[in-house]
């Protein structure tokens, strides 16, 4: 029987999420639930639409739950919570509060007896897979990540919490400088602000006070402060009409060396152009999710990450066709 | 205690596997097995060069042993046979030989109670987990792989085999135009002979017919025969001093869509600018020795590809700060 999957959570990436899962012919998708009315929604792909409210009583009907929700404020309560009674997998994104999401969601898993695999998107998840795969086969050397050129939607959401925007854009793009030196092992440990720089398009209030905008836009602490930043000004409707797009952009480069005698350079690289940032991690996420439906049929419980994950549970095929076609 | 790691065949390859084994501080290396009298060789790093014939009385002191012979003729008997009396690594490297070179290593390793891994190398290797892991995520699309510029070792072997050749190197070379078709999805199932071109240099004996060189080169099945193959000649001095090196390149290129209403594109690629093939292939070699010395100790045995290692298993670093540096 296939593995049933539904999704918590029905706004960008729920929708990709949806439409990966229409692509995998392996895996059964159940139900999408979501805290709206799901009278005011229909989905695209016939999978029912269903409230929150009612996800314990399927606690028997599923066997991993996508999360969908946003690293900011929803996974870090979400996560833990729902690993508690399902199988999850998540997207969280924030790098940097990683180790704590982990242990609280280790804890709900382990105790429940269910597997949680945290992380599985673009960055990270892919680009952290070539970083740890890269720095192990290659051990002497230096990795960069660069990001863009591309929609950053944490940026894009801080940009309009200042007051006097209506709505804004923000472009991360690298700098081709960085990305040379980066091939050629030039790089050292240069923060991202030496790397990348940051454009803003932002919709003002009609009364907004411009310079003022771009004040706190340039220091804001952890998201503007230190970058080159530039800020461009426009209406609603030439933001709908030029910036509607979420495309993305990531690339992972090391530059390292062996040889005893004589020495060897070599640069590895991985690069991921994306059209749309939601629909590409909705296919990360359904590629987990196979995995965790089968990591935890072999008993594995507690959390994982896309580096606990052999890549032949990745794919619907089986091993010998794997070995025939890939390898 | 560190895993004790051996190597198996002390040409270009476990020479590259012995300076990666110096930058790996968490395995032992305990000795270099070989055919040739070890009364002639001295090893780079200290590491004892013993006789094959003494392998058989390390059986218990070798946690892995990593093999170095060719594809060709040295393989398809040394890892069965040696499976049967270590957990071995390789890097098998005939594509289509593969099935059948799986089916008798997992026998013989099955039997004894190993755990056998083959094809770690780049290409099978770092470039196959990236095929299984593109089409896995973004299920729809096609996918292509690049071989060069660089040395082709098998075919330089071909060249070598020809009437009147005393000496020859061949270089790869991939099509520009290919890529870019690759990038924008537009190459479909274009065979290799349409993708790549073929660049041969030839030392001739003193009395060899040119002509009839060049006409064996371009009409060899297998090898050259389809291909835009160019053939010159040159000196024995000018190919030690132009072209002693052994670099190669490799590239794996997916483009595919997402999404129902609007079709988003994405170009997913890796690639690998390799200063020494051997070099490079031997770091590939002890990161996926490292994993067979862990996996064999949770008990796992048979034969496995990189498909079944998870990639926390290539680092000697611990979960934790995996997630912390490269998550």
């Amino acid at each position: 029987m296939k593995p049933s999957v539904a999704i918590y959570g029905y706004g960008n990436l729920g929708h990709g999420v949806e439409t990966a899962l229409a692509a995998a012919p392996d895996l059964e998708p159940v139900g999408i639930f979501t805290r709206r009315d799901p009278a005011t929604l229909s989905s695209c792909t016939g999978v029912p639409v269903l409230p929150v409210s009612e996800l314990r009583q399927w606690r028997e009907r599923i066997d991993v739950l996508i999360l969908c929700g946003g690293s900011a404020t929803d996974l870090p309560r979400q996560s833990p919570s729902l690993a508690a009674a399902f199988n999850i997998v998540d997207s969280f994104d924030t790098h940097a509060a990683i180790p704590a999401h982990f242990d609280a969601v280790a804890q709900a898993a382990s105790s429940a007896g269910h597997l949680a695999l945290i992380s599985a998107g673009w960055d990270p998840g892919i680009l952290s897979l070539a970083r740890l795969l890269f720095a192990s086969v290659l051990p002497c050397g230096e990795s960069a990540t660069f990001w863009g050129r591309g929609v950053s939607q944490g940026h894009s959401d801080a940009l309009r919490r200042i007051p006097g925007v209506l709505d804004a854009r923000e472009y991360t793009v690298p700098l081709d400088s960085a990305r040379t030196a980066a091939r050629n092992g030039l790089l050292g440990d240069a923060a991202p602000t030496a790397t990348h720089r940051r454009e803003c398009y932002v919709v003002p209030a009609p009364d907004a006070d411009h310079e003022e905008i771009v004040r706190r836009i340039r220091e804001m602490p952890g998201y503007f402060a230190g970058y080159d930043t530039s800020v461009r000004f426009l209406t609603a409707e030439e933001l709908a009409r030029d910036h509607a797009a979420l495309p993305h952009s990531g690339e992972v480069i090391r530059c390292g060396t062996t040889g005893t005698k004589r020495v060897h350079r070599h640069t590895l690289s991985v690069c991921l152009q994306l059209e749309s940032n939601p629909e590409f991690t909705g296919g990360v996420l359904v590629a987990f999710a196979r995995a965790v439906a089968r990591m935890q049929q072999r008993g594995i419980h507690g959390c994982i990450t896309p580096f606990d994950v052999p890549f032949a549970d990745l794919s619907p095929l089986s091993g010998e066709e794997l070995r025939k076609r890939y390898l």
